[in-house]
């Protein structure tokens, strides 16, 4: 799948509030020689152990190549293949990363490496935070939204039957490594969903970026590795450049969340599973931009941009009736529920213009309305 | 109990590495008018619904006051109690306070109040720390070892059962509020537990402080509002300042741990619960006194003068027994597991002289004379 095309590895920095920071290392091949990134073999991090924490899915993939490519700089690398799936992402999932550092004795200098995708990103950077009050960790992601979407912002959570992501903490990794060679095997379904959130940053942040996509989504969806850096490094600095102004989501950072808030609702009314978080998103960002229109904020000429760019990435631009009598209340009442909502207001990001997000409210009429003209 | 020795209000500043901080207000009577401390009156902490955790001893005594003072400023004022005990510090029953958050539709505005010992304190402080990744928290404790050791610091965590409180966070309460009044309804033993964590202080940062004790532990012990105030005050000054220094534990912080590497032993080498914490603390402070001793960095009287207060406070200075076959080996492997050894080499919080501590190994010949001694 993957082409033949050269891509030299390429650094996005991200810098922290704290004044610290840490590289994120994007290119094909790079799994190989992790062992030797100076983020590693820094005294702060040196280590007798560590510790990597993969799935089932991920772990006959790369867990050995990536254990090999460990020795050195870790005297022992421990592996833990926790059970795949948004279904696993809680309490007991994650008991199995503390019952496997704490049966090797694993002590506070021991260093965590996320290997999977968003799922295996979010619970072992929250294993990292609590384990001894914090351990350092190293993302791997092994997907193509992992790769745009996970590794810059420090957000880790495990779900709790009430609520997504609802137990988690801000813990940034020491180092990001996204070796693109690690996209080839993934299906062409999740290579969709991943440039879900690719396409996002459009629409947000640089509509250049925008035109680039449309130009060369063809070729990520072939798995060109020259596109592929491209479309990896431009959403990691955006988000990097967002993420920085805002590190613990006080205001701005929420325009990340454009296409989230209807997302989270497709996802929560269908059962999670059903459709991939970015498939949900995609759709998501039809909506809004439609909400946009409909608020006055951007022309139809916008919508049918989106509406097009998201279809050629092989994702859904028709929203799911998730309501046996095509009733659009369940809609509001998911939304409501959302973590941005405030006093069960819900906090739409919307286009204000193109290149140019908004975090604001709408009236319910206006809503119905959208969610009305996207299920048919 | 408590005296009628007046006591005025004192607050101990505590500052922190990001330049924030929180203050400590230390007085008799102080729960009655904590709805309108500046703290919770500032509009970034402003929000309609507080949730107060406690315990099922001590909700009976003090939860209704405290929901009565917290209206205003807040809308709703939930209250979730735990069952009492260091055995319910685990993730089943931190579950219990993410259960009611959600169940009330609490948001990331919701402000926790940690009213309890040093485990329902640990326990809202790490609820605190991952509910929707980090609400905010006061402390409201009602222990004399709460007051002086888990107000000062950001430790929170929970237990997993192969380790006590490997599963944390470090994260800063907005304000804490030590009310003496609270401290009536303590039973004795537990009082004296609270004086090991203050009579700490002495040996490794401020021999003044000692002779000040030595003056005043039958007042203390008696509850006098005005002996209480200043030895809560002056413990949390000397924590702010050490903690100040060292806010994640890299180093000078673990002096605070002197006692601490032989009192674990003790707790997990009887059972936990067996055994009160600080009655651990106070002969493990013991215990290391003699080490530095046989380490030739105290003389015999100094040792002598710490025998002496442990035992005027109620606290135990002849160490147990914690082998069948009273082999000294059972206490040296405990406190290899400890958090703070590495790569197996047990850290000892020694006095270097007095008023100031030191962190070293020592001979484990030497050891097992220390644990001799200590049990005979």
């Amino acid at each position: 799948m993957p082409s033949s095309s050269p891509a030299a590895a390429q650094t996005v920095h991200v810098t922290l509030d704290d004044g610290g920071g840490y590289p994120i290392e994007i290119g094909a091949g790079l799994l190989a020689s992790i062992g030797a990134h100076p983020a590693l073999t820094h005294p702060a991090l040196r280590s007798a152990a560590a510790m990597i924490v993969t799935n089932t899915t991920v772990a006959p993939l790369y867990a050995e190549a990536l254990a090999a490519a460990l020795r050195p700089p870790y005297a022992q690398v421990h592996t833990v293949a926790l059970p795949d799936g948004e279904a696993h992402k809680d309490w007991p999932t994650l008991n199995l990363v503390f019952d496997a550092l704490l049966g090797h004795g694993c002590d506070r200098k021991t260093v965590l490496f996320a290997l999977g995708g968003g799922v295996v990103g979010d619970m072992t950077g929250f294993a990292a935070a609590c384990y001894m009050r914090g351990v350092p960790f190293v993302q791997v992601p092994t997907t193509l939204l992992a790769q745009v979407d996970s590794s810059v912002g420090g957000k880790t959570a495990i779900n709790h039957p009430l609520g997504k992501n609802m137990i988690g903490a801000f813990y940034q990794p020491k180092l990001v490594l996204c070796d693109l060679a690690t996209l080839a095997t993934l299906p062409a379904r999740e290579v969709s969903a991943g440039l879900a959130e690719v396409i996002k940053y459009g629409p947000i942040a640089d509509m250049d970026f925008l035109a680039w996509i449309e130009a060369h989504v063809g070729a990520l969806r072939a798995g060109d590795h020259a596109a592929l850096a491209h479309a990896v490094r431009r959403s990691c600095e955006i988000k990097a450049r967002v993420v920085g102004q805002d590190e613990k989501e006080a205001g701005l950072r929420a325009i990340l969340n454009f296409g989230h808030t209807f997302g989270h609702a497709i996802e929560a009314g269908l059962g999670y599973g059903e459709w991939l978080h970015g498939e949900a998103v995609g759709c998501g960002m039809v909506m809004a931009a439609r909400l946009s229109a409909r608020l006055g904020l951007v022309d139809d000429a916008f919508v049918a941009r989106l509406v097009a760019i998201v279809e050629r990435a092989g994702l859904p631009v028709r929203a799911p009736r998730i309501d046996a009598r095509d009733n659009p209340g369940r809609y509001l009442a998911l939304m409501r529920v959302d973590k941005k909502a405030e006093a069960g207001e819900i906090k739409f990001v919307l286009i204000a213009r193109p290149g140019e997000a908004v975090v604001r409210g709408a009236p319910d009429a206006l809503v119905r309305e959208v969610i009305d003209a996207s299920c048919a």
